[in-house]
């Protein structure tokens, strides 16, 4: 045989592992070492039958990583627009239209792409289960004790040193443990602001950023974000003489999954420092890239304190265990006072559970298992979209995380839409949710951290049908 | 033998047992028909033999629930003063001595007279552990879920039907559950206030109620309280056309123990809906009543919907779980949307594991339980206290719950005594804590929610000896 057949003939094996289902969406390759040791060939020939797979955009390379199954390579569709930055003027808070989405989570039946959490078929129930017994048993008061403001010293710890890896540089004593990333949010903003403060946002955002804002009488300036590149630094600069405090999304941000580069987070640093401007980082998704390595958070080049690290076990572990913590730089004492008077102290259980679940290794072995499963599941999202959506949508490229930002046809009002969806029980995100400005009407946000299966497939089928029908 | 000698007789048999330690302080005598039988007499000369025993104060009667042992019905020492009057001029929180007070919590060898919660032996842990393993195998999803903002519809119920026991006229729709009672009161406080509003608290009062409304940014006036019945109406009446919302303890006030008298309660509601002023009612002591029955909050008298009704398990089962509830009247609403604005929701678990507590009568067992010990408690704390503290001592007459206020000699300033007593590993709570203004120095609070034992009564007479020798 000569090299080219070689390199030809594999490559059409694979493929035919690929359309006959073998080899799923999203899978990974065997190694190019593997494949070479298989069929007896040289490792440039492997090279050349991936180089050809790719060129088909049958597959794709993750730095790092290995090389996966990707019929989405090559999109067809384009990306998102970019919102227009937008100050306080004729804001409007769609309350009814989240009120609306959130009833719907009432209904067992429907097909929740609207919420940011994963489905229980996502989670370790079973393992979180026995660290709950085996905790109990082993704590002396079976956790009816108060526990010392700033929160239990194992979990910090395990935070801290966990950190480590994106070199953090924090200590168990730089954290205080919250209710959840939320309660984070909300104490940092309570602790750093004051009525008719200004804060700047990204655009479009998730909306219980924009809520408790508001809920704090602040007004809200929303800096356009790029869908893969996040906050427009040149639009944050314009508008920062009138900005008291940023909350931003640097990792993976909700709803556009955009991924601030390294450069843009050091300026963004080194400018709020120079404005002694506190940044609220919301670093929840962090722990669920598609990459090699898991993002700096903008924490990691703080050197005044002025940055706010907020992060949560809610988007990876159990949201209903309320657990997550701050690393609120300069503003710890404020913290820490904020939630003794706010609730004395948070429960010790789940927090004791989540630490020795991370100290003995099953929270990586998760992560590892669930950014897989939520890398490939993106892509059949994308895949399905392409196939039954309007060739004028226009999709969100995430780069971790698990929701899929669509642009639709500007004539397709997505809150209307909603009410057709849901009776067919199916429940999104209507974009108008996710600014305060009259914007967004014709996008949704989709949560792709379902259990891909028939249903969820047919649903997207069936959104996409009518989506057609809309316009 | 005549009627006379039998009488005293009996009379002087049970004076032995009291004597020699058969029966206990603060234990039930058995009832007048079991003493009877025993001693095939009339009903009549029992009664006559514990009169007699009452006029020596070796028992007293507690209505509808018999005779207990109780060296100290006839009280040596004269109550506390009541409070002045006093509005915000020149206040100062006393956070410094506070935050010492909480520092030595960490300290185990310490005896915390300081702390207002129960000690570990108090509490159904065993039970409760038991409680949380159940749950977690019957939860499908082990408490993963995020539940509805409102909270736990099987513990609301839970809370509802038994507050039907004072006429609550609750049902599981009135009632959202929170962090605890503070984490009630807090979002009570930022439901109806805004910053520069004035609130109407009693004094002396606990520390965290002037902590929390002071990080509003609330006006604080403290409004004179008796150390039996609280409240002083006409003082309250004179200061309503300032005050924007109350927030009192009518049943068991910390740290005085008082108890507001029925009609008391319905003139305050009366008042308060006329000037339309929100009445946050911090009724978590309520369960623990001296007397036959459970005494109603001022909710129940609530018509119009002003009364904000908070209460908890941190007092009677276990601290740590944080659990509470609030009754919120007609600002329901708006305390839901706080509650999903700042943590989404609270665990499911504890507020599961509690409902089940109390759907089988384990609740209701462990209060009759609980109450009984505090009740003995307390008097074994009058008597040592009487034995042991300078003659000029005045001390509180709590009618439940399980702190004990005392007004020393003008002399001793409790805040230094502290430092004194903490050397001997006692912690109490200064008085300075429990108000703004520069008053009482010469005060103290102690929990006698702690196990009855030879520590604690050596601890009591080591503190005598300490207040002795300070002036």
């Amino acid at each position: 045989m000569k090299k080219e057949v070689l390199y030809v003939k594999i490559a059409s094996i694979i493929e035919e592992q690929i359309v006959n289902g073998t080899l799923k969406l999203g899978e990974k390759l065997p190694s190019i070492r593997t494949v070479q040791k298989m069929y007896h060939v040289s490792i440039n020939t492997v090279k050349q039958a991936f180089l050809e797979l790719e060129s088909k955009s049958l597959i794709n390379s993750r730095p790092r990583l290995g090389y996966y199954v990707s019929k989405t390579s090559q999109r067809r569709f384009s990306l998102p627009s970019v919102g227009m930055l937008s100050s306080s003027d004729g804001e409007k808070q769609p309350e009814d239209l989240i009120d609306k989405v959130y009833n719907s989570l009432k209904n067992k039946e429907v097909t929740q792409f609207s919420l940011g959490v994963p489905a229980q078929s996502m989670l370790p129930i079973a393992k979180l289960n026995k660290g709950v017994i085996h905790m109990i048993r082993k704590l002396d008061d079976g956790g009816t004790s108060y526990e010392p403001a700033q929160g239990s010293v194992n979990l910090r710890r395990s935070v801290a040193k966990w950190s480590m890896e994106f070199e953090g540089q924090l200590t168990e004593d730089d954290l205080v443990t919250t209710s959840g990333a939320m309660n984070a949010i909300f104490n940092c903003l309570l602790a750093v602001t004051k009525p008719g403060d200004t804060i700047a946002i990204e655009t479009p955002v998730y909306f219980g950023t924009i809520q408790v804002a508001k809920s704090l009488g602040l007004q809200v300036i929303e800096i356009p974000a790029h869908p893969l590149t996040g906050i427009d630094m040149d639009a944050l600069r314009k508008y920062l003489p009138r900005i008291n405090v940023c909350c931003f999304t640097a990792n993976f941000s909700n709803p556009l999954g955009s991924l601030m580069p390294e450069d843009h987070k050091i300026q963004l640093v080194k400018l709020l420092t120079e404005h002694n401007i506190p940044l609220i980082e919301d670093d929840l998704y962090g722990n669920l890239y598609f990459g090699a390595t898991r993002p700096k958070p903008c924490k990691a080049y703080d050197e005044e304190g002025i940055v706010m690290w907020c992060g949560s076990f809610s988007k990876t572990l159990a949201p209903g265990y309320r657990v997550g913590w701050v690393a609120p730089g300069k503003f710890k004492s404020k913290i820490i006072r904020q939630k003794l008077l706010q609730t004395i102290s948070t429960p010790i259980l789940y927090q004791e559970v989540i630490a020795d679940f991370m100290e003995h290794g099953r929270y990586d072995h998760h992560l590892h298992q669930f950014r897989n499963k939520l890398y490939a599941n993106c892509l059949q999202y994308q895949q399905a979209i392409e196939e039954y959506f309007p060739d004028n949508t226009k999709i969100g490229q995430p780069q971790g995380g698990f929701v899929l930002w669509l642009e639709l046809d500007k004539r397709v009002d997505t809150a209307a839409l909603y009410d057709t969806a849901m009776r067919h029980q199916i429940s999104f995100a209507p974009g108008r949710m996710f600014t305060l400005q009259d914007r967004y009407h014709n996008c949704m946000r989709l949560n792709f951290a379902l259990g891909w299966n028939e249903r969820i497939y047919a649903d997207l089928k069936c959104l996409g049908k009518i989506v057609k029908n809309a316009f």
